[in-house]
């Protein structure tokens, strides 16, 4: 099979834990753990989230007295494709010495005229006072929303149109590399048509959406979203709340799942499923990834599977 | 021709000049045009320095409230590879649409036990008094070097022993790519011999010793050592000061250049043609770029080129 994985951003680094680089491997080591039996026996490309990452270099680039602006964007999404590229490269040699794996940095093409541009919804970096935002605001003129009682940045988040570095990916995939590849949903940059020039876009791309889209255009058996909690939960925050098990896109849609948490991986999972029929998504814990290929745990998407049960109630 | 162009850190930002994205950005776009001719007629591999921009980053993660120990080089290395990968590609794309390229995240083995940890040489980040130096180093455990009237931290530097994404680089190039790989010297990792287990180590490696390494596992036929000067310049800092033309590597080393400055550039040099006696090295200006290949400009050496004459006085 040829599988994408895509490592969520909080597997490298938990809400409340110090972002020492030290804490960040510690996490890297164990997601490879989970990752490197995927690729003993299939072809394995790698995706990884950079939300927490990417918010902490845009903090430091804001508060650096040397820069008369700070970077944009698609400049610290790149920044954090090398960090955390670098780590999962050289952790899965350690895990597999004989095994031939590679990073790549990745560009992922938006629409210039992406609605997102205008809405910006993507929080990135700390936690701010409102007087604090409305200085941010005045002075940088940075989108800022409420973020539970404090305020954070939001930035555009377009939709992934294409990924660039695609027939590279290809190439080595086919060769036998594990790639790693669209780490924080690609770096996005914006291409005009007539000049075919692109340019950086001061935003950042959902990582599962481009997963998704990574995965329809390799072909790919599997899409594996891989998080913190077992699978998406059916009646969140209620005493019925319970882990979906084998669902289908039309039943996952009709869920309307909360934008900002599972939507986007419900969303991602049925787009794939959607374009390959043949072939499935998978939402549920790291360590459970090789499990979740076979169906014994998870919500698994597949097209045409009638039932909604438990995770784990069935043999799928 | 197969050719390895590595490219100043100093020609992406200047000293200084402000280290905005846009400044490092329009720099990248100078770089292209010069490059971009070399990749029409040959294969092209491009690495990169990136002292000033991992020396930024440097003093961002030291002075970040949010962590307990700033990144180490090697994570920040891969940060700037990161970086500096997005925008040679992005803008090498724009100058020719119909080209693939692709940028690696690559490591470079040094050994654990390089006398170089010992007698950290490297200078990165800003400057600093003396009662600034004797603090890092009472807090942070800097090692930190009179660099002119100011004080700066010093790194370790260990030779590179080998490129361990080598392979991938053969098969993208060989396959039509222009490759960029080998940032900032590569990501240096050390290697456990027994467990065959790789780690971080706080430390750069000389981007220019990179490229030879490089150039060398390659089997390159040029490397060009592209810089702000137009080649090695003899007696320089007196009135017969002028560019050393043709050369040979026994003339080259015999020269004993200043380590800092042109001495690792022309150890690099030295070093790629005594590997690979049918092939060539430069020194010279980045905008010389093909010119240097056809020996009309900047310092070219050659195994067995007997004389030593000006650049530009001899059709060599």
């Amino acid at each position: 099979m040829r599988i994408v994985a895509a490592l969520g951003g909080n597997a490298l680094l938990r809400r409340g834990e110090t972002p020492d680089a030290g804490v960040q491997l510690s996490h890297v080591i164990e997601a490879v753990e989970a990752l490197a039996p995927l690729a003993d026996e299939h072809e394995l490309v790698i995706t990884h989230g950079n939300g927490p990452q990417v918010g902490m270099l845009a903090v430091e680039s804001a508060a650096d007295p040397a820069l008369s602006v700070p970077y944009p964007m698609d400049v610290l999404g790149a920044q954090t494709q090398g960090m955390i590229g670098y780590w999962l490269t050289r952790e899965l040699r350690n895990a597999r010495p004989g095994r031939r794996i590679v990073a790549l940095i990745t560009e992922t093409l938006v629409r210039a005229d992406d609605p997102a541009f205008g809405n910006p919804t993507k929080f990135v970096g700390r936690l701010y006072t409102v007087e604090e935002a409305r200085h941010l605001t005045a002075t940088r003129a940075w989108a800022m929303r409420e973020d539970g009682a404090a305020w954070r940045r939001v930035v555009p988040s377009p939709e992934p149109q294409d990924i660039l570095e695609l027939p590279a990916i290809t190439l080595l995939l086919a060769s036998g590399w594990i790639v790693i590849a669209a780490g924080g949903g690609g770096v996005p940059v914006t291409s005009n048509g007539r000049t075919a020039q692109s340019h950086g876009a001061d935003a950042v791309v959902d990582k599962d959406l481009t997963a998704a889209l990574l995965a329809e255009r390799l072909n790919a058996d599997a899409l594996l979203l891989l998080t913190d909690v077992p699978g998406v939960i059916v009646g969140f925050g209620t005493p019925q709340a319970r882990p979906l098990g084998p669902t289908t896109p039309a039943q996952l849609r009709s869920l309307h799942l909360a934008e900002g948490s599972m939507g986007p991986k419900a969303d991602a999972a049925c787009r794939f499923v959607e374009h390959r029929p043949d072939a499935l998504a998978a939402i549920g814990t790291l360590t459970d990834a090789a499990a979740l290929l076979t169906g014994h745990t998870g919500t698994v998407i597949r097209s045409g599977t009638a039932s909604v049960e438990p995770a784990g109630s069935t043999d799928t």
